[in-house]
């Protein structure tokens, strides 16, 4: 499991699924076309200026599938690549390297294009004292491997679930009635571990919110000079995260208010995946 | 499984694992603030025009988590919706819609892009006779919701995996020599109940697989020009599939030349995510 | 899932693996004996005074081996009940009433003994301010049983796991050097979302921990006297956890110190199981 | 699987399912404060005299995370050490060695627990020509696991589940009519490969079993003078089990009425914890 | 589970298992040409005689993969029935019934082959007190069914694996040098609960075992005048199986032995299967 | 998974399964006479003359429930083999070598049974240009052994499921009306990437089928007169497949009708066992 960056328990599981999708009753064609003891030497090379993420993946796919493969990482997950540069080498099975060819690059091309996405952003803001935030708003099931992506494109994790961080959202306090009411009854659960996080819409809200004893304070689909007149209003007594409509023009000026944090769901949502393709040689 | 369009036997376990990795141990925050037994009513909403696909899955993941939701589809999945426009409404207890919200959006979300996005290429080449296909790109493990939507944007499904289609890829064909090879030996394997496709990048290699007795020719990357003399020197013998790079401003020039299928990655490596929210009423 | 305070999917799979596992090929006592369409009438009845627990459990043991077995839950969890009282009637099949009664009674007797055990410590200190916590020391697998029914004795959940809670314990402080750069190492990492429990075992750890803005202090294994005083050096900047080798004896002593939780690992790894039988009628 | 007496097929799904209920999405405090390649050396120490049980499932944690880790036990399962004596020594990664402590002694002290206290019962009865059995009130999902700790403590498993062994207990009498009637029916089923064991709870019902061909006959919660008597009537022509509140007090008095077996619940449903600690060195 | 015949918690298994073996992606086929809220109805006719076994498995085929489809049994299994007798109905959607016709046939003509097969042996039979027994010879992963099938054609279940059932086979005796010592050392582990088997191929080894208590001698590969003697030297005090090469011409003469049991290999490992069709109407 | 003709992550799971189905909670017998730790030498024989099948999977029966043991493989899977020949060789744990040796032989002695039988149909049309085809008539769950065992016996594997061909079935026709709107609406579907086959039942069908454009027709228990009808009727233009009650009789006789295959559902759903055993030495 996780005495790593990655859980590859949980990660095999995915990994041996995706195969078992990609290949079901076999590689009709790789097997008719390939003799079963040929072998081959093949390169993976990324074909677009990227952040490279998912390395360790793609040698688990072949691995997976064929414990006698040799692959070998030539750049480590999180650094930068240029065009046309390999980024790993594979020797064995002719077969093992065709059928998991598109499977590893599946992984790759994804995870390098959530890193990529995300170092953008984060080369925008380099020069505030701001993290970059991924979300919730993952691809259902990967959402371990979404949100190392992000992290190795220099961004920062939010809660996994649920299950890890109180955020309190409009939804809740709709239900609720008010910000207050919900910081409250989130504050009076159990043995207090977790900080409270409310997500709230108004300059208002994030008065009553500093008042109520919120940790951080979600600032939701504000302008900018909301969100700078909150900076000025919380003083440092909490954190605020800027939410919402965020992209790659606007994010230094919402960095320029000085909120602590700016979570963005596209870089999970819609990532633009990065070209790189496996050539034998 | 799948007497319908959708295999909820597989869908299921999809959600259920999904599911689990959003909650885990619990939902501290609804838990916290929201009563056992509250109940409230929910609407889903489109944020931007879209072709809508996901909802029976998004169903899925309320009464799956909660067998009493009650959840109204009020638009099928593959029409057109406009901004604002109502897609389904809930109604039952607080925490259920509260704790499931989430995982419902990112089903909708993704596979609402995706048929959204496969409907424009559809419509720049609504003139032609053309079919425009999906391919193997799609994310691990998700790939029978991924082409569901691609049907759902009036796109078509290429073969479902390495099992159940015969495509000679460029490496399969470095690896075995020359085209005509690569089909013979893909021709003599067993009963030969599935056609052959066969990738090629040259003019020479087009007539070399049509002599083989391809089926279907799939042209990689190549340029129109060189695509419309591929159509004359086929002549209707084989059918044509154009692939590499293919984007909105594009495929109409392609889909110009007469090719049968235009197949296209970025329709699920890519797709830019639809914006759709969930507000309590 | 977890709407309600029980996940019963992930029950549904602790029960029908253990029944399984009692089970196996058959019961073929009861099969050889009854006939198959008998039908009976029992009673579950407290054999000792107790705090019950796991009633729904018991319930969902008999239905999810047959569908249509009627079983009255006649007390709620968390009550007390008294020696001889009835607290559930089924009716229904007579083989699968005898089939599944060990099983369900070995969840009732385990669940209402670590409920039972948690309400004899809540009541020796119930004049003062303080919670009796969990710990992590429960039946591997059972972990959200067990600490449902610390909650159903009156306890507080401690953290679910290592995933939901930062506790830099003993050992950790050792790895690292000390207190005071493992809480600074603890608080630079990613969003502090999380707050910081530190485990000391000193007056002086306690100081440094206070220092470095630890939100929760645990005194390891400290004599009354120590315990008064580190009430006293904290006043209540932070939050104060007693732990190690409370029992019913020591546990009002502690409270007195007015530290502002007590876990107790024997909630859950010694509970003394309640006798609770299974009548026909 | 089992050609020895573990069987850790099954036991490591136990391991992996407790690993992750433990772990989740990762255990936050060590991965903040420990390097990723930090290594250090660990001792398990006994803190109480015990009969150890579980050493190689703890093993099995350890390595299941990490198979690079190095485990040495210093102590067979079954063998009495004296408390602060060191049972095991551990080598490796550090991060490994602090996210798997807990499950580890989770598993070592409820064994252990178990084997100590079944060695308390056989010390008593030493004497006699008779064997302690468990029962079937074990933990469900891990009576492979408590039942082997019985062993480890000088016990005798009597059957592992309702598949593998016939006994009528006193709610089949009360189905069938009598003891006779329902001895009769489970002879009469199938080809007679198992002994058949009756419940009885009078010496009436004793001289039914016997002239029934009953081949054990378990007397239930009986007085030391009844059970005597049932020995004599039974003079050797049946084994018998006591059954019913033996604890440490009574079990020497119920050995010598000559019975054959006792049978002990409280060895896996009550079994005190024994204490053991892990400590880096 | 099983509160009757069948454990449908695990041939629900099989079942789904089986279903995405045989239709994977999905049936082309069908979904191509039937619309997809077409219903029919269809007949399910024995083709020969036969003992039908499989039909509550046929109706569990096509109620999980589709649980609106109405089946109707038409014969109990274990009915013989005649050449082109009806033994099921079924109205349904269309799509269900021709994506399930395979597997539910699939089934029910290997269950009913091994019951009809079964039943010839009984038959040939009738007039000895002897019992026919299945072996563990039966398909990997479907011995429950083959068993029940083995009881449906009238014969007895002998042991279901190798955990409910003490047999000792020539291979044992092999390793631990003759029949003597092995039934001693079967005799003395444990809690004797189980009764002993031992096989046994000379009528010296019959001697040895029966002295030595055995409580079933199975007679390995015997001529019929050897059986006749070892049943004269046994002379009830102990029950005999004859084992090995028995087929529809020999088991009258064996019976005639006056052996308690028949086991016979191929019920199970070589039954003819039975014609049986689906016709839609 | 399957760069080799065999699938061992599929396979593996069957095995694991029937370890366990026969296992259970432990082999009682060999527990109870074997040391844990000896070891002994044992030879597998093929007691018929037979071609081999399943080697590599009794290997892997062995190998998972024991790593250390030693299987040594003596003849290639598809050869033939004679009476009293060795076909394994393995050394190891004894308890291993007992427990295991069952289940090994079950699947080994009905792969060969499956690949000897295809190999006899085989021998009967060797002078002819056919190809033996399977159908799928296999056992639930092990589809892809019994097609590997086809394989091995020199047959051919028809389509694996319902996914991977398009077949259209007598059922298929009555309910779209006739064979030529069936195979028209097969066409018309998706992007035709699968031949067509169809089943027909008389002459005149044969002409619509092959006017309607089907790539191969399937003749349903026709005469070898109208066989050959047909092979006149199509003259190449389309495959022809003859089915329905082929026995090893009359194989011959419909070969020389000039059809392209025959398919033979008893080659898996009625193989005769070949018998195989395991000595000890």
């Amino acid at each position: 499991m996780q005495n790593t960056e990655l859980d590859f328990t949980e990660i095999d599981k995915i990994i041996t699924n995706a195969l078992r999708e990609d290949i079901g009753t076999g590689d009709i064609t790789t097997n008719a076309l390939i003799n079963e003891n040929d072998s081959c030497k093949a390169m993976i090379l990324a074909k677009d200026d990227a952040v490279i993420a998912g390395l360790p993946i793609a040698n688990r796919v072949f691995s997976i599938f064929d414990d006698k493969i040799c692959f070998t990482i030539k750049v480590n997950d999180g650094e930068i690549v240029q065009r046309n540069q390999t980024v790993a080498e594979i020797i064995g099975n002719a077969r093992t390297i065709l059928t998991c060819e598109r499977l590893a690059l599946n992984f790759l091309q994804r995870l390098s294009g959530i890193a990529t996405y995300t170092h953008r952003f984060l080369k925008e803001v380099q020069k505030y004292n701001v993290k970059i935030l991924d979300t919730r708003k993952t691809v259902p099931g990967l959402r371990l491997l979404d949100k190392y992506a992000v992290k190795m494109g220099g961004g920062t994790n939010h809660r996994f679930g649920l299950f890890d961080g109180v955020l309190i959202k409009e939804n809740h306090i709709k239900c609720v009635g008010d910000v207050v009411t919900a910081i409250e009854k989130a504050k009076k659960e159990n043995m207090d571990n977790f900080k409270v996080e409310v997500e709230v819409s108004t300059l208002n809200e994030v008065g009553d919110a500093l008042r109520s004893g919120a940790d951080i304070i979600m600032l939701d689909n504000m302008s900018v000079e909301e969100m700078s007149e909150a900076v000025n209003i919380v003083g440092g007594k909490a954190k605020l995260e800027a939410s919402g409509c965020v992209n790659l023009d606007s994010v230094e000026s919402i960095a320029k208010t000085g909120v602590d944090y700016i979570s963005i769901g596209s870089l999970t949502h819609s990532p633009p995946s990065v070209d790189i393709s496996l050539y034998l040689v």
